[in-house]
């Protein structure tokens, strides 16, 4: 059995807090900067490096790490996760989301169910469904071929897919692989459902309602939209939806479905991807092998994230370097800045997967905890985040550790050749030259022009951004926030302060309010 | 003359933090709250209004905040800006972007010219343009009229052209104000440009190239392949180009472009929506008059700018209590929380135009400053943002000041009844909810289910997203960015932080590298 304790009683937390802090500008320049940037690279699945060489890191910080790993059993608590314990303690459940992608340890019964089975089996219902929509066996009425596909959903059902398919969208359009367009709709802004519905042909539309719970507020509220649409144009609305949810909610067995797929309370919604809820909307979209490739290159990544060496499990790594800037350096945010347009979405999907999991102040035994947890996250694409916020990343008052992804090449491949080099190389130059230039800095008599340097940043590496390494990449992430979850000691799993807002907000729609909540009411014409 | 003069010298900072704290729970709850609520606001142009009832303030530190706003000369220096002082210091350069959309104060001659003439003329140009191309009098090659319109640029010359016009798409198709669709290149991945281009129909698209030197190397190569893609098509591309630049760049008197509109060196790119960066594409998709609009709301929040009584002015409120957040209270980040799906852009837009400006460490002399400047900024819109981060906004270890936006009414005007409300109902029952769980929390004995509070928020709350209230918060804004720089004493009006990553990008793709930088550049194949 692992023993759960906080990270300042953990006597490595001491040790690491001892060591040197290294001059990051100094480590990068010359020939130290040019052995790190060899050496600080960590290999990970479907190809792709973790190189942290700009980290404010050495060896005596990377061996304190390791100890700290060593002694909060950061890989035998994952170990515990995969074999199916209960570690989401608060709301006692299992935490099963890389079941849906691979056994990694000990088969795991629940309920009576072997869940690798229940996970497999809801895929191979997905992808038989998808390919008789792919082939025109599943019809509108009029028996002619779905052509979109709307996911209705939010938080963890629209992020993370949305992410997904913006990621895969233009590599599937030029890999034969595009099957149907997808479209989102997430907030219970009436504008949001109405714009999404103005812009696709209903008649030819496979809405997928996403909900566990088959409850939640603004998806039941978006559903009641679109079946109104469905009916205004004439159309049976129970042919044109399907269901994801778990099999005890409301939804798993209504009629008003053309077809229901389930994931299950093991499943949280901020790791759901990989489950039906991102299964159903990418399988449609660009067939299930797509969506199979994409769980193998999860599950691969996950098998890395089981090493106990920090130095041969990159996820683990990210994660300590991400608690010592937080907890040590005093760090308090991280941007996440992909070299890649298809990941235009992708640090939103972060955002929440990240907050949501570590954005607490108690422990998993519901003690307050006096030492800071999850970072702020945020983050645009390169080039375009340059133009923007960059200027404050480079000489605003406080250091922002940085986390950069690049790829050698280009999902299309169409290019151009301007002054000597194609947009491709142009855009992989400039995040080399970002790396350099917050670590190195610059000196400048006028000190407007001077760049301190000492930003930290680490880069991940990959050939090309396919289905693989899009579920590499996402399991790299997911496991980091994990693996954080366990030094601080923290249950990633819930989200109880999402609570307090959802029980208001119904006493103002009940106009049960007095006080402050009354005049907001009134102010908003509620 | 005004005095331009670092906060830490001035006697009212030095006041402003003896001030005792206030508790924003207490002070929120029962009867302060509903008072707070009721008179801590402030009329803003457009019929909107700032409530600040939920800010960690009190007459004692609002009379604190007057009298830094006083001895700091806030309102002073915008009337030496808006009448054409040397503000841009680095740069020397005037600061003019408000005298676009307005005359504040004196005429402004610069370089023998009168701007505002300058301006209005060319908005007067980028009209006629747009209502021949409306009306089939500019058509392409074959005669046909042309049904979308690109922009391609990055930085300023994308994110707030960008932001808005989603921010307008569905309001301007509801009121018949719909013109072209607008489309964006701005990445230097060839897979942006490619992408976008893919979705268009070349034949029938009008391309904006957007970059005041007419160097800017992103926005270059876009153009490249966007011309590559006219000829590849058998177009002119002289035919289906217009540019938008300095009267002094290469592209101004180019015939490859059907017509060029103009801008100067004393709009800065983040400040340049309401400029020919913005009119040119927004006229296209909407029409003169519709833009037109969009000026006169930020004309008329500009004017409310003016008013040197803080309780009058709300930008200047709200940049004071950012600056008393970020300086006193020591909050590092701000949340921008729009409970509007169409301001989906407008935090990454503000993230820009904050970060870029504020995110400094040298006061207007070139001096080290030795407090906090801007802050970062994030968000997305409410409600999806509630199933996403809010978890670290409500329980996280560190306070984030929250500034929400929000709309009595919807703007496409099609809603649902769901359990007795609309879902407009639903949406900003949900915004005054948030407010009032962050300020004033829940305790409860599980410590995982216990709300602190104290978590400041401020919310604009409008009628209606129109082009005129659109314009409105962009000025708002804008000029709480300007307030803060001067509180700062800092240059917002430069960026010399993204030089370096230019300067060795342009390396990298000379091969003039060694070290790291070579490193990088061998493990990206460059």
């Amino acid at each position: 059995m692992v023993s759960w304790k906080n990270l300042d009683t953990l006597s490595s937390y001491e040790a690491l807090k001892a060591v040197a802090p290294v001059n990051v500008a100094e480590a990068m320049s010359g020939a130290s900067g040019e052995k790190r940037a060899k050496q600080y690279s960590v290999p990970m699945a479907e190809g792709m490096a973790f190189n942290y060489a700009a980290k404010a890191v050495d060896d005596d910080v990377l061996a304190a790490l390791a100890e700290l790993a060593k002694e909060a059993e950061l890989t035998e608590k994952f170990a515990e996760l995969y074999n199916g314990a209960v570690i989401n303690t608060g709301e006692k459940r299992l935490v099963l989301h890389h079941l849906v992608r691979g056994q990694l340890g000990d088969a795991v019964v629940a309920d009576g169910v072997d869940k690798r089975a229940f996970y497999t089996e809801q895929q191979a219902k997905i992808a038989e469904f998808a390919n008789k929509v792919h082939a025109g066996e599943i019809t509108n009425a009029a028996g002619e071929k779905f052509t979109t596909v709307v996911q209705i959903g939010i938080g963890g059902s629209d992020l993370g897919p949305r992410a997904i398919y913006l990621a895969l969208e233009n590599w599937a359009k030029n890999n034969n692989a595009f099957k149907m367009e997808a479209k989102f709709i997430s907030n219970v802004d009436p504008d949001d459902a109405a714009a999404v519905l103005a812009s696709v042909d209903v008649a030819h539309t496979i809405f997928v309602l996403v909900s566990k719970s088959g409850t939640t507020l603004e998806t039941l509220t978006n559903e009641s939209f679109v079946k109104d649409a469905l009916k205004n144009a004439g159309l049976d609305a129970s042919k044109h939806m399907i269901a994801v949810t778990s099999e005890t909610s409301p939804l798993a067995k209504s009629s008003d479905y053309l077809a229901a797929f389930f994931m299950d309370d093991y499943i949280g919604g901020r790791f759901s991807s990989t489950s039906s809820v991102g299964g159903a909307i990418l399988s449609l979209a660009f067939g299930p092998e797509v969506f199979a490739a994409f769980l193998d290159g999860a599950a691969a990544a996950d098998k890395t994230a089981t090493n106990a060496d920090i130095l041969k499990n990159p996820a683990l790594l990210d994660a300590l370097i991400g608690v010592y800037e937080r907890n040590v350096l005093g760090y308090d945010c991280t941007a996440v800045l992909p070299y890649s347009q298809a990941l235009s979405r992708f640090p939103a999907h972060l955002q929440q997967a990240d907050m949501e999991s570590n954005g607490k102040s108690v422990n998993r035994f519901g003690e307050p905890v006096d030492y800071k947890t999850g970072p702020v996250i945020f983050g645009e694409p390169g080039t375009n985040g340059q133009h923007s916020f960059y200027q404050l990343l480079h000489q605003g008052k406080d250091i922002i550790p940085l986390q950069f992804i690049g790829f050698k090449n280009s999902q299309i491949g169409s290019d151009v050749v301007i002054q000597d080099s194609t947009s491709q190389q142009k855009l992989c130059a400039n995040v080399a030259a970002q790396i350099v230039a917050f670590a190195c800095g610059k000196d400048d008599e006028n000190l407007n022009k001077k760049f301190d340097g000492g930003r930290p940043s680490s880069i991940i590496i990959g050939d090309k951004l396919t289905p693989a390494a899009m579920g590499a990449l996402l399991s790299h992430f997911e496991n980091k926030i994990m693996f954080q979850g366990f030094v601080w000691n923290v249950n990633s799993f819930d989200q109880e302060g999402v609570q307090l807002g959802k029980v208001l907000a119904k006493k103002v729609l009940a106009h049960d309010t007095d006080g402050a909540l009354k005049v907001y009411s009134d102010l908003l014409n509620i």
